[in-house]
């Protein structure tokens, strides 16, 4: 990792403005949609069959986030990756909840047979879900105590040929050879509805604006993870997640090369 | 009503911390998610028919809420709520805007035959069509003042042999034989969207801690009603319903059995 | 343009409460619903086939927003449409990103055939496209700097016979005859999703109130743009447009005749 290389995308991101399609779930859209703003991209949202692949052609990267799937959601996604993999624009893929239900589990197998994506991030149990792995995922939620993350990110980067990130305490990015640990982070982060998923957009966003995927799945990660930390220690007295929520759409759109520089921790390993 | 037992819900949900399962409307589902955190349980939001019954299985507590119901959302609400009661777990359902057409009536009636309710809350109007009268519905919004709500709540839950939350000015709560009523509240809970679905949803996660629904009812209404008073009394000046909402979700956050016991105003009649 | 009646609208609105019907997008549809209560309005978002047509009937207004459309909704927005028609309340038109998929232009062409729209409200791009023009959209972006606008927005008026919201930097209302320009808002308006479909709301909320739906028009137009640049203005240090989303509600919420009478720019061309 090259640390200049990924600060430095936090001005290009918002220099180049990329167009990110998102088809994700009806939970945290609006907020999946808020984040790509913050951070200077531009989302949007198209879900019908018949316009996703149109619609990709205008893209600079494409979310794939199966949080609330349904069948026909589903048929535009495969129709919506295979036009970005034609065009060569990035995948990233949300896999939420995979071990929850054997549906899950199959149409997210069936993507990753369909679609060459780009990045998948997720937590723990869904990363090992994905992998073969009995993860215990209860509902969407993580239950990774047990796990080491570190090997698992590098066996589900190798097995799908791409960038897996992990979400956790620690979080850990590998693209196979190169693995990161992130340090920051806050446990309220785990207390507001959507922080994975927005999470996954802002990686789309700096995948949408470098195709250094390694060094945009970093910067993705870790800015979420710093604006938690930040949007925590800010937080004035007797506020609650209301008010954490608010804050992190703040500290992310505030979020530069220098802050971010300065106060982020990665370790490579 | 034993208040020491409903008390002691607030922590017994942050320690047992429920999965709800919510196949909920399309308006207030990122809020319904982030209030089911806050009062410590968690969320998860499947609504595809390939996969609700499965996600049962994991769950504590089912909420159905018909406020954007289409048929093959309605499909899946009635195959998670056969599952529901196969597996013994509670099934919450908020009949949204029941009185406002046919379809609504049509399907609130087939869901109360095929599933067995374990708690339904809504306005007055609401409940009023559930039990056949003529409560005029318009829209989703309440027009309650000609009820005798504690009459209506009793009826309906000795009709459907369940508990019945009714929200208002004064919120009832019956189990056919007892009856009380929460005086706290304020009328800025009417001005914020989603103010009942995430009272239904708080029902919902107290439901999933305890088998005493009674107990489960009264401590998920009161405690939006006192939140949303809290939350009023502690707003800074010039703020609006946006401060509203974001200090309604903080107030609910750090709601606890001592706070509660202390502000709660029940009467039991 | 009559300044003293537009003003007015603002007490009328919250005295005769009308219900505005929503079918719309799955990302903005809670900020809608709030942005509609905080104008003293209320919302219904019934999507259903089944009961549109029936909502119709108990609705002042409907709003129609193809931000993530799909086949069946459009179904939908058509019953809806001529049921609105039918019983004469005015129909207000978002063409969300239509020039970015020829899906899109074709529904919204078969809307604007099918269904007499009252109101269009849209960026420049997506006016352009409505008229035929080649109005570069990208996503649900606008980039209007090279058009006229003046010209666009009363070209589009008389193509439709009915009043068209252009909204940018300077908003344009115009119904084919009259054209008045708002200068009032703020460029953080285009950081947060939504501001759009919510003008949209806030135009329909008083196109409910009122058959003068100039005026109308001009009322929510205005309202928006206002509420944004006073939000603006009265952000506290280090916010982003996590707390500005939060003013902008509470600022519309407390708008009234007299600081509309005061702070509104408009200007009759």
């Amino acid at each position: 990792m090259n640390k200049k290389v990924v600060g430095e995308l936090f001005s290009l991101v918002r220099c180049r403005n990329p167009l990110v399609h998102h088809i994700t779930n009806t939970v945290t859209i609006n907020d999946c949609a808020n984040v790509t703003l913050a951070i200077g991209a531009s989302p949007v949202m198209a879900t019908s069959v018949e316009e996703v692949e149109e619609m990709v052609q205008l893209a600079n990267a494409l979310v794939l986030n199966i949080g609330t799937i349904q069948a026909e959601t589903f048929s535009a996604m495969i129709l919506a990756g295979k036009a970005a993999n034609e065009k060569g624009i990035p995948v990233i893929f949300d896999p939420v909840g995979v071990g929850a239900t054997s549906y899950r589990k199959k149409i997210a197998g069936e993507l990753l047979e369909k679609v060459r994506v780009t990045i998948i991030r997720g937590n723990a149990s869904e990363i090992d879900s994905l992998v073969g792995g009995k993860g215990k995922t209860r509902g969407v939620d993580a239950e990774d105590k047990s796990f080491d993350v570190t090997q698992l990110a590098t066996k589900a980067a190798n097995l799908f040929s791409c960038v897996v990130v992990v979400s956790g305490k620690v979080d850990v990015v590998s693209n196979g050879k190169e693995i990161v640990q992130i340090e920051n982070g806050d446990t309220w982060l785990t207390k507001v509805t959507g922080t994975g998923c927005m999470t996954t957009s802002l990686i789309g966003s700096f995948a949408g604006t470098t195709d250094d995927y390694f060094s945009a799945s970093i910067a993705g990660m870790s800015a979420m993870s710093l604006a938690g930390e930040r949007a925590k220690k800010n937080l004035s007295e007797g506020a609650g997640i209301g008010q954490f929520k608010v804050k992190l759409m703040d500290e992310i759109f505030h979020l530069d090369e220098y802050i971010w520089g300065k106060e982020v921790s990665i370790v490579e390993s």
